[in-house]
């Protein structure tokens, strides 16, 4: 019979699930996995060092029994139906008061249903969004819980101790209830999907436009990352730029097919953002740009039946100082749609999220972390109910400041040719968003005209109709 | 009892089921009225003029008892839990080979299960997609009915009586099997929501950027109606904008508040894309438009905090030419999605569509018909398995005509601050899909960098891995 003196559990050890279980017992905690495989069960006991500190069994009866009470299990296996599979292995070797953690990436109403079920066994069940790759599993992720604020009591000191900190504070905190943590988690990664299209149109812009080399582009990405584009995503591409091909004498990225996939976090913010009414573009056409750049033998077709217009030379000073400038607006404005969208799905679902604390989690440890965010914080910390960052006095001053640049590249890329949609899209949201009357009359006018879908007045109150005249 | 002679039942007796009932009666067909509403009742008998030909009844019964067997009963009720509650209520009343047909806009799921259900009564269901508005209804809409062939012979006779008439040939065809009907009319619905978008955008360019006056704008689309833009929608723009207001001395276009409304059809057809993996960013930018447009509050108050560019203004004749040569390329892109979305799902869902015979329907009655469509027609005819409009030869011509002026006015907008977004969409659109190499390389390389997600390479075969260099 096992000792039940582990502090935490986890059940599936790929490289997310054992650098996360190192990371836990680095941290002071003991920690013991589970996984069908014996491989990673041996694997993670040779790194582990220690079976007093780090252990693990393929026997989920070994594991369940090694766990103190409450137990805090947490689960890193694919979103989907292995999540409800192991979920039901678990049940029957559990005690009431126990608590499961989901710390993929579930679709959000699966959480509540497994919420509801999990609650009524009397298993409280976290769905805790985790981001930061497998090194940010390991040194320290940003992680997204949701789920019973009593229950997250239990768990809030291993989290808090693991995860990434950002000025000495961590970057987790409780979210909110029901499936909170998917929820703001799903929001992170559509706002990753923008940013990520964001930052290769403007590497596409300045390689194109300007003629920057490989070499010249890691350095532009590098410079950039000392200054107020400081991210992740802009310190990784930097790095790429610079890494050499192991098979070739190329850069690597030259020799990188350009077809994106996605795993459908992207796509699930951006169909949700539909179902709320919150206009998200800049994650659309994220979403659009790798669908269509997985169409690769369309595209090869299509190619030879057109021509490209010739591309005008850019100085590449000027071009890299005012892709800079748009990279940075664009960037605020794939955040402020993300934060948009999580404001109304608070209301919405009831998740009473704070804002200021997301962006606050998001400092460090995730793939969208940046300097920005550290702003995003203040914004909300000072203005609790802001509807949209772009009515934040702060942030007006930082889009004023840098919207003529994001004008010039999306002007440029049109005239020659070169998509710069993420871009484009985030420009026209700003001109949109800031514009107290837009042509959508003539919308309601047309519905009105074939389908009596009536009409509001701009001069008076009330629901309107018209007969329209047919013979002009 | 009842004399079961009556051809054609149809439930729901609003605007629509009444235009549509006195449509099949004006062909020759006896039809039965259905609705709990008497007065609504009343109201088509006493159009009908003899209950002979028209009748009614309040009482379900009375209505089912009076059709001629198989019983054909089309429902034009709103969509969602409605549909399944009248399906119920006549449920009992009908025979083994009776046929119902939901006329509505229901979500194609709910179809599949209803025709799966149904079936197992014994009764036949099918999906029929109506467009054509009011109008329509009365004087012949574009109808799209998928189900069972079998039982469709049954129906085709008062469909192609009643459908519109292009030269002579009806705007009906069976489409295919299960939902493949309500899936064709959402697309449908889909492409309109990016023509409405684009013609609004062209409208508010030449109005700020060329100062049309309403009626030179109601002339230059009257104009446009004359030629290659020849559409419903330019059609009724153009009277729109003729119309004037009875409660003040202005246009009352310019009466009609900002915020457009939207019922769902068109955010189905961007999310399902989604699912299916397939970009229409036209449609999904139309769908943010109107949600952006309906934050009017929030637009009131971001408008206080920015400037506007200068407008720069432009010539009135070379506007006008430009613009025409832009939204006909626009035009084109939107077809050309939706398209390519139907030739997806019908691999996805079985529905064995025929793209020129869709096209086909298309060109009378509905709202996104237009000259376009006999082109469109016309290249699917010629090539059957065209995966996309700009792979055909004779698009091709018409695209590359007209992308120039699409350039041009994408880059004033973004320059000039007036929002071009649809526009702008389908000009990426072009430039992505038209294009053998794409920069999303780079997410292949930041998503292998960050979570080890793996790329494919542009000169080898296979799945590799890079273990990136951290310190440059």
């Amino acid at each position: 019979m096992a000792v039940a003196n582990y502090d935490f559990g986890l059940v599936g050890l790929g490289v997310m699930g054992r650098n996360f279980i190192l990371n836990v017992a680095d941290n002071g905690f003991t920690a013991f996995g589970n996984d069908l495989d014996a491989k990673k069960v041996k694997a993670l006991i040779k790194e582990g060092g220690n079976t007093e500190k780090v252990n693990a069994s393929t026997d989920a009866k070994t594991f369940v029994d090694s766990l103190k009470l409450p137990r805090k299990i947490m689960l890193l296996v694919p979103a989907g139906k292995i999540v409800d599979t192991v979920i039901e292995n678990l049940l029957p070797l559990l005690k009431e008061g126990d608590i499961i953690i989901d710390g993929g990436n579930s679709f959000f109403t699966d959480t509540d249903r497994r919420e509801a079920y999990l609650k009524k066994k009397g298993i409280h069940f976290f769905g805790a969004g985790i981001s930061g790759g497998a090194k940010g599993a390991r040194l320290g992720p940003s992680i997204m819980p949701g789920g019973s604020r009593e229950a997250y009591q239990h768990v809030k000191p291993i989290f808090e101790a693991v995860a990434a900190k950002y000025k000495g504070e961590p970057c987790v905190a409780y979210l909110g209830p029901k499936s909170a943590g998917n929820y703001v988690k799903m929001v992170h990664n559509g706002i990753e999907y923008g940013l990520m299209q964001l930052t290769l149109e403007i590497y596409d812009f300045l390689k194109k436009a300007a003629k920057l080399s490989n070499a010249e582009l890691h350095q532009t990405f590098k410079k950039w990352n000392e200054g107020r584009l400081q991210s992740f995503l802009v310190e990784i591409t930097s790095k790429i730029l610079a890494q050499k091909d192991d098979l070739t004498d190329n850069h690597l990225v030259d020799m990188i097919l350009d077809k994106a996939k996605q795993k459908g976090t992207g796509k699930w913010t951006s169909q949700n953002a539909m179902d709320l009414g919150i206009p998200v573009p800049t994650i659309d056409i994220a979403v659009s740009m790798r669908e269509i750049s997985a169409l690769k033998a369309e595209r090869t077709k299509a190619d030879e039946l057109y021509d490209r217009p010739m591309v005008k030379p850019l100085d590449k000073k000027d071009a890299i100082e005012k892709a800079e400038k748009a990279l940075y607006f664009a960037f605020i404005m794939a955040y402020a749609q993300g934060m948009h969208q999580l404001a109304d799905a608070s209301e919405e679902y009831g998740y009473e999220l704070d804002l200021g604390e997301i962006a606050k989690i998001w400092r460090a440890g995730c793939i969208i972390r940046a300097a920005l965010l550290a702003d995003i914080t203040e914004a909300y910390r000072s203005e609790p109910r802001l509807q949209n960052l772009l009515l934040s006095k702060s942030f007006a001053e930082k889009i004023r400041s840098t919207v003529d640049a994001a004008r010039e590249l999306v002007s440029y890329g049109a005239t020659n040719g070169i998509p710069l949609p993420g871009l484009s899209n985030s420009l026209t949201y700003f001109d949109a968003y800031t514009s107290e009357r837009l042509p959508l009359n003539l919308i309601q006018a047309q519905r009105d005209y074939f389908g009596s879908h009536t009409y509001e007045r701009v001069d008076r109150e009330g629901i309107f109709h018209t007969n329209w005249h047919d013979n002009v």
